[in-house]
Order: C-alpha cells, then structure tokens, then sequence
C-alpha cells in the first residue's frame, strides 16, 4: 500500500540533511544546555523549510502518508544521529499516531495540530518509583471522578522529555477492579495547576530532558481521556508496540552510524599505520556488526509489515526491539574499541551513543522480561492444536484492528 | 520473475510427503547400511509419483522452474529430515544446475538428462588430504594433455556421497601459472579404470557415504571437461556460491525442525510435569532458537534475491551460510538439551541432527575463513570512494553473469 | 593434609603410562567392541604392575591415600583419554569412595574388596525413563519390604557401564512418606534373579556400556542397604557432589588434550603452511582454550580443598562442574575447528571427544538446573542477614561429615 | 613470605573504613568539582589516621610489607568504592613500586618518600595522540641530550590524574637505533617550565582529572631518568606487569561490590514484589557474576604468586587483566539491569561503575591487542621441543629477577 509514491526520494534527503545540518553540531546538541535547546529549534525550522520534518506524521484526519515499512529505511536516516529524532519529529510520531486514532475533536485540536506542526512536544508518564514497571497492578497513580471531572494523583519518573514537554499522556487507575478496565490515558497540560516538575534524572551523566514529575490535585477534563476511560491497558499495548519498533528503527540507523564511523576508522591514516584492515580480530567485529544490523533490519521489517496489515506483531516487535538493542550495543562498544580512549572522550559522538545504547536495554521493557514473554508466547503459539507458521507466528494471534 | 506459479502449493506438499514418509523411517534410513539404500530408493521413486522430487531441478535447457526465492520455503521443507535431501533430490540440484550451464551436449546427454531423472548420483571432488582447503595453491591434483585427452592424478578425500556416486566433478591443475587460469573442472565417471574408493570416513561415527578417493592416471576426454579447461576458479566460485544457499536452506530446515521438537517437548506430559513452559531458562531457550532462524531466513532472503537478480552476492551468503549454521547448531543443542539423554541417543533424530550440524561449520568454508574473507569484503565494500548502501552492499563490487 | 608424600611423584608416572600405553590405542578402545574390552582389561593388568591403578580409592579402612586436591592433577593425567579412567580405576572410585564410609561388613567383604583389587566394576541406576531426573519425587522405582527382605521393581536407564557391571547401586522408594526418609540406595549383584539388561542405549552413536536396566522383583537382603534405609537422598547427595567433583577433574584433562592437539597443530607443517600461527583468529582460540582450564582449575581446586576439610561445597561443586564442562565442550570445539574434517572422522581421538563433551551438559544434572539451584543458593547464602564471604560462599551453610 | 603477619587484619579494616566513610559519599566524590578534591583530601587524613593509608607501599628501603599475593584480598576491599584507591594510597602503589626500585638517592629524596607520605600525587604520561599505544615505535615524544641535561618534548594523552599530578613519569625517544635501547623513563615535576595542562578529556562525560599535557622543551637533568637511559621499555614492562595486576585486583573488587548491590536489590522490597528471587533468569545472572568472579580471582592469584616468586608472568598478568576487565563489565551490567532505570541515574553509583568498566577494556591494552599477544605467546609456549606446564606456562619462559 505505496500511499506516498516520493518516499524512496525521501531517505536520502533526509540523510542529506542530517549528515550536513545535524552531525557537525552533535557536540553542541549534547550539551543540554540553553544553547543545545536554541540550535536545536533552529534546525528543527530549516528541517521543516527543507521537507524532512514529520516524516511519519499522519495527516490530521489520521491517514498515513508513509507504511511503516516505507518509513523504515528513512527512520534509520533520522537514527545517525541520537538528536536527529528530536530535531526532524521522529521523537513525536509516536504521540501523533495516537492522538489520530484516538483523541476527540477538542483533543484534536488543542493537542495533535499543533503536535503535527511541530508546535508542542509531548511526553509519555508511565513509569513510577514504587512500581515494578512489568508489573502494571503495582502502580499507585489514580484519578478519583469527581462528577465531571477527573482528579489525578501520580508520581512519575524516568520521563522522556519531561523537562520540555507541552502536555503527557499519563497512565492512571480510573477505577478498582481488573485491571483490564481500570487504567486510563489522561492527557494533562504541562502549565495545569499541580503539575510539578520534581528533579531532572540524568542518566549515564547525561541529562537530557528526563525526569521526575509530580501530578498533585491535577483536574482533568472528561474530555482529556484518550479513547475510553478503561481502555488504559489496550492502548498502552498499541502505544508501546509501535513504539518499540520507531524505537528500533532509529537504534538501526545509529548502529550503521558506528558501523560507517568503524569502518572510517580502519581506512584512516591511523588506521593503516595499524594495519587494521589485515588484523582478523578487526575483520571480525566488522563481520559481526555488520551481520548483527542485516539480521535485525529483516526482523524489523517482518514486524513493520505486519503493522502495515494490521495483523497482531507482538513477538515480531519483541524480537526486532530486543535485536535492535543487542546490535546498536554491539556495534558501538566494537566502534569504541577501534577508537581507543578517544572513542570514550568528549571528542566522539560514540561516548554519548555508547551511553544511549546501555538505555535500550531498559526502556520499554527490559530484556529479561521480553525474553521471558517471548518464550510463553512462542510456547502459546505452538500448543497443541495450534498451527505454527514460522513466517507469521502471530498470526495465530488475536489481530488488532489496523 | 514467478516461472512457476504453482510453487505456493510445492512447499506444504513436500511437507507432508517429508511427515508422512520421511521423518518415521529416519531410524532406518540412519543405518547407514544397505537396507537403508533400498529404502531411499524406494522412497525416491515415491516422491517422484507424487510429484516432489527435482523441486529445484533446471530444465534440460537450463530455465529454472522457480526462482531461488521461491525454491527456499521449499527448500525448508526438504531440510526438516536429514534424509530428504537426497532423496527428493535436493541433494543433486547443485550439480544440475553448473551441468545445465556449463555442460557441453556430451555430457548434458550423458549426465545431465539422467540426473534430472534421478538416476545418477553425483559427487563432487575437491578437498585433498595434503593441501589447505582454503588455499587453493597448495592442491596437488593434476591432468596432464596427451595430445588428445587428459592422464588425472589425484587424491581427494571427505567427499560427500564418494561412496553411491555415479560420477564426480573433478577439481585438478591443468596447467601452470596463475591458478586463475590453471585449475579446471573435470567429469569422471566411477566406472573409469584407474578410478579407486580408498576408504569410507565416518564424521562423528556417522558412514554415510562420504570417503576417500583415488584417481590414478585416469583418462578423461577433453569433452569432459566443464566450460573451458583453465576456468576452474570462476566455476568453484559459482558453485560454492549456490551451494553454500541450498546448504543454508535445507539447514534452516532442520533448525525449524529442532524448534518443533523443542516445543512439543516442552508441551508434552513429561515436559508438563517438570512444569517447563513456566521455567525462564526454557523460555529462553525458545526464544532465541525461534530468533535465530527468523534472523538467518532473512539473511538467506536477500542473498537469494541477489542470485535470482544475477547480482554479485558473495558477503550476503556467506552471511547466510554462517547464519544458518550457528543457527542449526544452536536449534539441535537447545533441543538435546531439553530432551535430556533420551536426545542424544538413537531413539531420538536429534542424535544424528547433532553430529550434521557440527561439520556445517567446516563444510563449504570453515567458520574462521569465512569470517575473515567477509570481514575483509566488507572494508573493501566501505574503502573511501566507494558508496555502501547497506541494504546491498555487494552491489558495489563486481556483477556475475546471471 | 598431605597423607601421601609421593602424590606428586604420581601424576608424571600416571602421565607417562597414559602416553605411551592408552594414547596409540585409543582408536581400538573405542570401537566397543569384544577386542577392546580385552584391550582394556589387558591395559589395566599393565597399570596395575606399573602402579598406576585405583590412585584415588581409599584403602580398606576408609582412610585415603591423597586428599581430593593432591589426587586434581593425577585425575588431570588420567583423563586425557576417554578411556584412561575406566582403565586406571578412576571410573570407580566414586562406588570405592561410598561403600569405604557406608558399607557394612558384608558389603565390604563382598563389594569394597574385589572392587579395591579392580575385580568388580560397578554400576550406578538412578534415572528413569518415566520421571523428571531433577525431580525425585518424580521416581518410581521401589522396594517393598517382605519382612526378611526386600522386593525390588525398577526400570532404569542411561545408566553407566550397566552392559559389564558386577553390581548396581539402585535408588528406589522403601517407604511413602517424606522424599526425605524414604529412598534409599540397595546393592545388587547383576547375576541376581530377575535383573535383565534390556537394552543398549548409544550415545551420538557411541555405545560404551551405558543402556536400559530392569528390576523384576529382585530379593534384595537388608544388609545389602547402602547406610540405612530411608537415607538415600542424603546419601546420594553426598554421592553427587564427590561425582561431579571426578568427574570435572578428568574433563579437565581432556581439556587439556584438546589444547595440546590444537597447539600440535598449529606447529604441524600442515599448520605451518596454512600459517595458522599469525592467525589472529586462532590465536584467540588458543588463548580462550587456555583461560578457561585456567579458570575451571581454580574452581575445582576451591571445590576440593572444602571437601578435604569436610566444608559444605555445592556451590563450588556446581561452579566447578558446569565450568569444567563449558571449557571442555569449547576446548574440544576449538581443537575440531582448527583440525578440519579430518578432526570429526575416526582418524582423530576428537570425533570421539566431541561427543563426549555434549553428554557433559546433561550428566549427573543438567547445565540449566544447575544454574537455576546456583542462582538460588547464592541469593540465599546472601541474603539480609547472613555474612557472605566470597572466598567461601557455603562455609555459612550446613557443614557436612567430613 | 608473610613479612607482615597482620595483613589477615588489614582487609576487614579496610572494608570497614570504605563501607563507614567512602561508600556513603560517593556520589559527593564523583561530582569532579573542588568540594570532591577537598573531601577527597580529608578522607585520606582520615585513612592515614586509621592505619588503612599505602598499604601496598614499598618501605623507603624497597622492601614490600606484603607479598602481592596477601595484597589482593585488600585491594579487593579498596576496590569496592571507584574512589577508594585514590584515597588509600592504592592508585600512587606502582609508581612507589617503580620508584623504590628504579630510582636514584635524589630522586627518592625528592619524589619516593612524599609520595610514601601520600604527598605527592604522581601520573604516568604514555599515550600519544599520534602514535599507536601498541606499536612504541610509532611514539613521537623524544628528549635530546644537550650535553648536561635531556630537553623534552612531548605530547601525551588520556593520562589518568593528570590534572592533579605533581609529578609524571614521561616515555620518550632517547636515542635512535632499536626501540629496546632508545626509550627511557623521564621523571618532570608538573611546575618544571615547558609542562603545560592542555585540556581535561573526559571518559564517557566524567571528568576526573584525565587530560592532554604538552612537554615543550622542558629540561630534564639526567638524575632524573629512571633506571638508566635506554632501559625504557624494559621499565614499561615491569611496570605494565604489576600495573594490570593491581588494576585488575581493584576492579575484582568492584565486580564484587556489583554483586552485592545486586543481590541486595534482589533480597529488597521492591525486588520482593517483583519475585526477583525465583525468577531463572535472575538466577542465571546472580550465577553467572558469581562465577566470574571466582574465576578471575583464582586466575589474578595465579599471577601474584608467579610475581611473588620473582618468576615470568606475562601470560598470567593478561589473562588475569582480561578476566578481572569481563568479569567488571558483566556483573556491572547484570546489576543496572536488575535495578533498571534507576540504576543508570545519578541515584546509583552503578552510573559511574559502568562507565568505569567500559574503559577497562582499552586502559593498558586493549582487549584484542592482548588476547593477540595471549594467544602468540602461547603458542611460542608449546612449540616443538618446549615442555608445556600447565600450572605455570610462563616458567620456561625467562625470568625477571624478583
């Protein structure tokens, strides 16, 4: 389903555009300083002036312009540099899709138009302190129905973009019972009374917009719920499917980065005074990095494909995030041994992107619980009376609406 | 390019035919004695009647019935017994394929029209017992011109089916100078006086046909030499190009077919009562099996794409060949591992999987050279100047014919 | 506790006789067939004038002549041959070891002697073909008191040198109640009525006296009760952790086989002229052989020296089995690789070895329960309260006799 | 030789002073601000007045009060906390080692004794930006004799303590000819005219006192070279050997400390609500740290008794480097992992271990450059005619005088 027949023009213009605007200025855009913020609004308008801004985007009436497939090779474009997402809207697409299925008109309008014009940025409120993140009946935020309007109480932490958002989509308990129909989506303005930005969480040293937030006596409109109160839990699922593999995506294009940058390495100057090119322990790590990327970019694809059909992709999405996480991991700590110490210094883009690397182990759910969940479902997929297909295990599965 | 429109209906009948008469006679056929001949004779001939033998058999004139592409889910099939290989012909294709191109009207009468038909067995002769099979410089076999054929001296040794072969495709030296220009092709039948079996040798206590050969001041008719006398590199390369894919085919196969036998292992009443589908570390152990596979079929995918484009695909196969094979090594282990003894005995296949899997890493290429001859590829691929695209790298390097 | 000063004269002359008498016969050991079962016999007559038999079985009394540590590096000698143990005494000085501390006058007599002059080889029936092997509860064997003696009913399989055993220790349920005090270890001689050898069972097609064993109401007499009845878990406990203390330490020494012939190699003029030596990638094989039997050797040695003081040691037992058979199997694997073909075919002691190592993983507990039983052992010997001293983690469990 | 009877008390008095007063300020010591510097300061006036100050300092006269064997178990403990060898003298060890062995009456008068007091801050100034840390000769830096004094110039790099350092010990070009007899160890006081603080370099975004320092014709009198001009690389050498060891003893420690806050996690009540404890794949890591470190640890003790003993240990000291580097950047990994998020944010000083642990791999030798090195000296070990030892490879190698 070709929708957008320009999108094989697209890639490379948007590897242009990052490999001239955004990968001269990574030291200043890690900074996180005002100065990063500035440079970055900047680029973010010549992006816009340059047509590679919002490049999977839906419209406002919620078509997609691009498959998921198509936008795959461009997202690993925006993944070359670790603040191309941000800058190009990568960031935001996943809020925008969202949005576009889910919210109403006032929602629409107050929140996804400005969103699609690159006017607010929003974030994503899940994770707790006192919460054990794999397990969602741990979570103690809540919102109490005060007749015509919700009263949220939530303490979140480890936020993505907390620091600069415009609005988060909260995950709170709308109600007792099972938790199927008790949790909710509640979007809350960021200038909403009781809303507190608690403390910034560096992560690995660096700080870059995460952290602490605190909902005290937030009031929120019936009318700010994402789809249905009690729908929390199934669009968690949608949001979080999607969004490991926009994840993916661009951890791919950062693992061919330190491929690219490895391989420099080895043809520069220093390089051949090293005779790195006929060493076999170099020629392995270029063997493994380069392999580790093919073989993740088809699980990828597999799981894009699948999103694309609206078939139910959950063991796809999990194998490709988790082997997009293993070869971004792999692929830079193999860039930042043929570096050297200066591969670990201020002087590289690999020390930040060697500490990115270590986050996606985590985030949106650590290894060890996908690995687990994997194996019950690969286990579940091949029961007894059940017809496995190796290409399409899923398929067996309850599909989601496209 | 579908030749053959009909190919989605081959893979799910080669599978059946490979359930319901292959895999509950592996004990048999294992024997590895004459009754097991007589048997996959006999099955031979059934598989021709139901129309699964030769599946990727080339026309007499050379056409391929199905692209590469195509062949491999059926190739997938064939591969879930050890055994069915041979038998369906898988085995063969190979040497039906360099014949149909490369083979003069002589020996496409007498070789290849009869192979097509099953009714030859073909070996093919290049490992020596004193030269490094990955320096072809160091091979010792030979062909002297009389004037009006060749006197073949050589001593070859591991060759695959030397045993039951009716004929052998020859590597030798047929001139001095650069090997490039000096090693040729040579058909030999078995019945040629001065053609002698030296020995059979077992590979992990495994006879099955492989062995030892002697070829003594054989006389072979310039007309039995395949393409051009002196074209031997180029012909070995495209050989092991496509043999090193059908191999990564038929291996995935038996790799699917370790992960079935793991799960039902798994879903059995033994495994219910060690209560293994709840414990992590068998989760895991599906998990990355099912990974594996879903990984190298991808890897496979695109190198055969390449082949069926005639592009140049020497790093994606060798990529595909190493895939598959740590990926059946991997498969058969974890199976075994969760059988328990009961695995590694005769009353499981997966004893003789085991023993295949570990020469697959020696076969075609060991693990190491391979590795190192990819790795080295690979940093042509990316040397200043050149432009690497990552979704083909080999496109950049020179194209064969297809 | 040095209780013997020559010991250290003994590893060299144990080496020596080894090399020069087992090593070149190795390929006939193997064959399984009568000649080397006479082989073996006529091998052991040798080892016995040469004082090289039985090096760690205890003397009549109970008392030993070398500590476990002193007896490591002799075990080391004895296992660079598949066959060594079983030829030198190793193989049964677990059963010496057993029945010198739980065997009462009768069983000595009949037993402990003959085994200490190497007239008896005994057998060891544990699994069974219906139960979970790290479930006893799962066993269904069992005696049935007949208030003078015992019935004994028991299917047994993969069950060791069962084909040329004298006697069997067989573990059956003697009461209900409690696992705890309800099996119990009997004593059987093989030439008793209703003992049946039922059938062999090879392993990867290696069929070395290991097969399926049945109990048909076999009279066993109360004095032929291992300890007391009811103690069989403790006992065989005890049993466990002496076993795969032996047994790592002669895996060890096949290890180090491995390296030896891998090294041998690489010097060889073959090695030479594929210049294997400036290799980086054989390199990096030679150097991972050696660290892990550097490795697994510390671990085994901490092993040992707890059981010399008569500490609790499973942990250091577990580490020591699960390493010594990791480094065997990728010892081996390495030696295979760099050997070619030629190491998996019989004309390489490695074919042998390879299918050696894989049994290691599933012998005596397999690799997965071990590492699940480690990974709750150290939390509990680390959790709040308890004093954790790495250099002993089980000094602060329950001490064992010593 | 236990020259210091009392070092069995010197280790739980070393962990008490790290656990009562370093541990708790971790996160104040790693903030690279002046504060740090004072606090670091006072800690050390409170270590020396606790008698837990230079424990592994020679005596003026050059004789050690422990052998490195009894060193380790304390290191172990000073490496529990990032900070700790700082504090207690354990980082300045070597240079007191080089000094006291290498030095002249002056330079012991002016350098050895201040530092024995923890008045003098030394640093070790090697890499070069030009050059290839494992090629020396591809060194820039050269001092030229001017008659009656040597004139420096220099470039160096990624020098550890470089920032606060009184003093460095410079590797320079003395003469031309063969790289064994032209290098030698310069030592310059960081207020000699010509030293110039080029710019902090900072390791994955710490700042710890690492930079560039520019030598610009500085004049070095010829009492202040180390040994004798031209011993250079041997210096580096001896020093690399006892360097990678205490450095490895450190990180032991560290991994050890990892452990423990992992377990802990595990035994705390959010690991209870999890289940962390009967989870197998928390298990199998819990496993997994452990055994790494026993391992390592019998592998570092293999190389401190060799260097105890005064014998070769070059084989010893890699292996143990490596392992001590892995066996870090495993445990460190497994613990943020358990601890999720919250464990790469500033809240846990696991932030700084794992940054710490990625330049292990680099600091002293890279990985691949020593397990090149492993695997050639191995080799070299076993070649024909060589009696191969497996306890102590390296002693038919030669001998360093002790």
């Amino acid at each position: 389903m070709p929708i957008n027949p320009d999108y094989l023009q697209l890639a490379p213009r948007v590897r242009s555009f990052v490999e001239q605007h955004i990968l001269p200025r990574e030291l200043e855009l890690g900074a996180c300083n005002t100065a990063a913020a500035t440079l970055a609004a900047s680029l973010q308008d010549q992006a816009k002036a340059a047509g590679v801004f919002g490049n999977f985007y839906p419209y406002a009436d919620g078509r997609r312009p691009l498959t998921l497939r198509q936008y795959l090779p461009i997202a690993a474009e925006e993944g070359r540099s670790e603040f191309a997402p941000a800058i190009l809207g990568g960031d935001a697409s996943l809020d925008a899709y969202m949005l576009s299925r889910h919210a109403n008109a006032e929602l629409r309008e107050r929140y996804l138009l400005p969103l699609l014009r690159g006017e607010r940025v929003p974030c994503y409120a899940m994770s707790e302190p006192d919460s054990i993140g794999s397990i969602p009946a741990t979570m103690t935020s809540h919102a109490q129905w005060q007749g015509d309007h919700w009263t949220l109480n939530a303490r979140k932490w480890f936020i993505c973009r907390a620091g600069r958002a415009d609005f988060a989509t909260v995950i709170a308990r709308t109600a007792d019972g099972p938790l199927q129909q008790s949790l909710s989506m509640l979007l809350v303005a960021t200038d909403s009374p009781g809303f507190e930005w608690v403390r910034p969480l560096a992560l690995l040293g660096r700080q870059q917009g995460q952290g602490e937030l605190l909902f005290k006596d937030v009031r929120v409109e019936p009318e700010h719920v994402l789809g249905e109160a009690g729908q929390g839990i199934a669009l968690m699922q949608q949001r979080l499917g999607l969004g490991r593999l926009l994840r993916a995506a661009h951890w791919l294009g950062l693992a061919q980065r330190c491929f690219d940058d490895l391989c420099k390495r080895v043809h520069s100057p220093r390089g051949e005074l090293a005779r790195l090119a006929d060493k076999q322990l170099v020629r392995a790590r270029v063997y493994r990095v380069f392999r580790d990327i093919a073989a993740a970019r088809g699980l990828l694809e597999d799981a894009a494909d699948k999103f694309d059909r609206g078939q139910a992709n959950a063991i796809e999405v999990n194998l490709a995030k988790l082997a997009a996480s293993e070869t971004l991991s792999a692929a830079v700590d193999s860039a930042v041994q043929i570096m050297g110490a200066e591969g670990l210094s201020d002087l590289s883009p690999l020390s930040g992107i060697y500490r990115c690397a270590r986050t996606t182990h985590i985030l949106d759910g650590t290894d060890d619980a996908l690995i687990s969940n994997l194996g019950r479902d690969l286990l579940s997929a091949t029961a007894p009376g059940r017809t496995f297909d190796y290409r399409s295990p899923s398929l067996s599965l309850d599909k989601v609406a496209p």
